[in-house]
């Protein structure tokens, strides 16, 4: 039983250390390993691009497919000892993370099955997603934590700004349709229409659909020189956020009750007292 | 008589509670009433969405119809309900939520008397502009509001900015047109033209109209390095707007009334008494 | 002598009276004239407009010749009584709208000579720069002034910008060409190329001269993520500006020296004493 | 000996004379040098660009070809000089400017041996970044350097957003490429629905790829408002930073030697001493 319990304790230890390396990314093994993990979903994720480019598919489709098995099996075994070392693996398995390790071994397989199944592998891109814990480990940790932190606080107002845009582009493309709809057979109906506005009101203008009619010109340039104005409030509220969260506290001078300090600053700026407050 | 006037004080109560239901969400039954009606214009909307797709409004006619029909009824009824229960009827009507719904439930009963009266449905669209009214409710109110004291404070700035940007299209046009117009048969005439230097300033850029001469794109390649300069101007004057405004508060003076305070501020800056009123 | 001098006060005063009303907005005679001059251009503007309109212009050509002469003839009536009641009538000549208001009237006596001069006319647009002049009479000015002050303090920052984004096209174009112009006929040459590069840059895109070879997607794909940076910057300079120009001045508190305080503060919101310093 | 030395030291100082008048811009000769220069390089790219367009090429051969030598000639010469009076020769010829100088004289004499090569003359157009040294001189300089500053603060932000940017669309074209692929032969393969993806995220929008699908529509709408509030970012970012920066002057703490001092502080933030320094 001392033996037993040794075992499981040697398990235990090696399930730990498996964890560390798998799933933490502070130490050099596990920074490691991501590296290579890394290395191998870009490898990964360029072959099934190459592949797709129909002259290199023909011309090296058995190089790409065994790279692509090579990968599905190195990622399976990968899922597996995440699935073996992580405490409770359900929760793993329905996290974002283990949906997208799934999903991307799942077509390989699937492929032996169904004919053109390996399509779906571009889904493994999602892997690249990765990258960011990896990144957890660099200097960019503070500035896309600064660039987080301003795109958590304006949530609520570009929820808002986009539900405006929505109903915005749904009258537009149907006003639009009304318009140029019966000359014009770009504008067939009232979702194309909307497309339209969409692609009109965020400037891209790919040009497939244009207004032909006088009247459809004429409104559409509206809708462009309000897109002018429409444009300017997600800017205007990242910036907000941006400045608001930038380096200064909101600590008031105990001496003259002055704010706007700077994080880091000592003395108040105005008359020269001491910040501490201890 | 005491009878009658125990009618007409439960007419008055009825007419109260339809009120509070129909016109205000604060309650609970007037958000369910609310949001049922939303469900409605949805329905509604999608429907006439759909309907104007060929194939689909050759093959589910019927059942569209039907839809269009059963919602152009409730609405009409809801409608009814509306004017008996608000006080002023007149001033309802007239609004500007009144005309939509007018509008909204006449083309049906159009399309009885001219065929193709019904694609007039499509500006049911603007009756989801109700749901700002639901939104009244929820947590995105503060951040709505923020936007529009933002909107509503450059709105001076605003005109003056889009009457400058027509005034600089016209001459863009006029001058585009003397340049392409005789080689160019898409600068075909002026208003064209003002549509194209519109289309090119705001950076949409469809390319159903674009330069052929040496002339032409050297001035629209200046008309862009300006747009450029320009687009910058309704971002700057937002932003500026959705800070300014970040940092007050709705705080009243105790002393003056005064409103407008700063975060940071601890006396009115008006009249220099204390803001705190503990 | 007597009564000639007294004739010559008349004259005297017949110019003042008339430059008064022709030069200053601020009677309500000067008023009243400028809102009917801006009428009449505005009259002209839009008859250039749709005898451009080849429909239009065939049907209507005898009604448009007609307004266009009136309208010249008033305004070069108006020209001459600029000349006679100013008292320097060359310093107008020269100016900037003194030559806009020439150059709008000579295109149709030009016609007389030759055919299609009066296609010039568009020209005449540019009177209606003169607009601005009847904006500074209303509400507008201090928000127009508000933007004048943060472009001009930011003239120095935009130059710089316009500059360096003049070298990048060059240089992309350059290469761009290189890349493309053998095997694509649309970059044919490097200004043309050198077109392209703006068009993109500025996120226009019409799409006339689209890369085709992988490299030059993959080149054009780096410059239009670069545009994304580049375009940031006039924004962030125009927006800088009308934040540092905005409300606050740079006054310090007389008893506690700090600064940032509203234009309109009387009292220091920090501490609470007047900001008065007499 | 004494001769010998003579020699060396007026040799030594003839280097000092030259290398103050190529490399330095301060004194007026260097200021000439640097001017001639400039205009040089100016006629020589616009000689490349213009010997590109195929009627000029074809009509002033000849001239643009004498120039080509001549201003080749200029600048070997130039080259040798600069090699000459450098300290350290072989620094500066691994430096950017001496790689760009180099390969701004190679392609002539390479086609004397391999026609076609004076094609790589249009690098030549790198040369002009050498107008920043010039810039030096100028007023502009403040103004550059703000904006310098301000980019050089946002790098790290910018990284990670564009980081970001390249995994989304890889993302998006991935899912495009499923979605468009089968019926839309615009959408070819992976690496060119990217390229779609960045030109519709950055709202250039071309228009030689769109989607056809009803749900390839439907999904680029979604990255089109997607786009919007990324745009938001590079702005926000860039005005921040140029706030930030605004702000703070170069002035040192005459207590402890800190900079980065607010406009109006009139205290060291770091040690509380007074920063009036009379």
């Amino acid at each position: 039983m001392n033996n037993q319990s040794n075992t499981e304790s040697a398990r235990e230890r090696l399930r730990k250390r498996l964890h560390t390396i798998i799933f933490e990314a502070d130490t050099p093994a596990g920074r490691v390993f991501d590296l290579i993990l890394l290395g191998a979903i870009l490898i990964s994720v360029v072959t099934v691009m190459l592949e797709s480019v129909e002259e290199l598919g023909q011309r090296y489709g058995y190089e790409f497919h065994v790279i692509e098995w090579v990968m599905t099996v190195l990622f399976t075994f990968e899922y597996a000892l995440r699935l073996y070392c992580v405490r409770k693996p359900m929760v793993y398995a329905r996290s974002f993370y283990g949906i997208v390790d799934l999903v991307s071994i799942l077509p390989t397989y699937l492929s032996l099955f169904f004919s053109g199944a390996q399509m779906l592998l571009a889904i493994r891109a999602l892997r690249l997603l990765r990258i960011f814990r990896v990144l957890k480990l660099v200097y960019f940790l503070a500035e896309a934590r600064i660039l987080l932190v301003a795109l958590r606080a304006s949530r609520g107002k570009i929820v808002v700004f986009l539900f405006f845009v929505v109903l915005l582009v749904t009258i537009i493309g149907a006003i639009m349709y009304l318009v140029e709809g019966q000359e014009n057979s770009e504008f067939r109906n009232i979702p194309v229409s909307i497309y339209w506005a969409i692609v009109t009101l965020t400037t891209v203008g790919f040009g497939d659909i244009t207004p032909e009619t006088n009247l459809g010109r004429f409104l559409s340039a509206i809708v462009m020189i309000l897109g002018y104005a429409v444009i300017a409030v997600p800017t205007g509220i990242m910036t907000m956020e941006l400045i608001k969260n930038r380096s200064t506290n909101t600590q008031a001078c105990p001496n003259c009750g002055a704010e706007g300090h700077d994080d880091n600053a000592k003395f108040c700026k105005f008359c020269g007292s001491s910040l501490d407050v201890e």
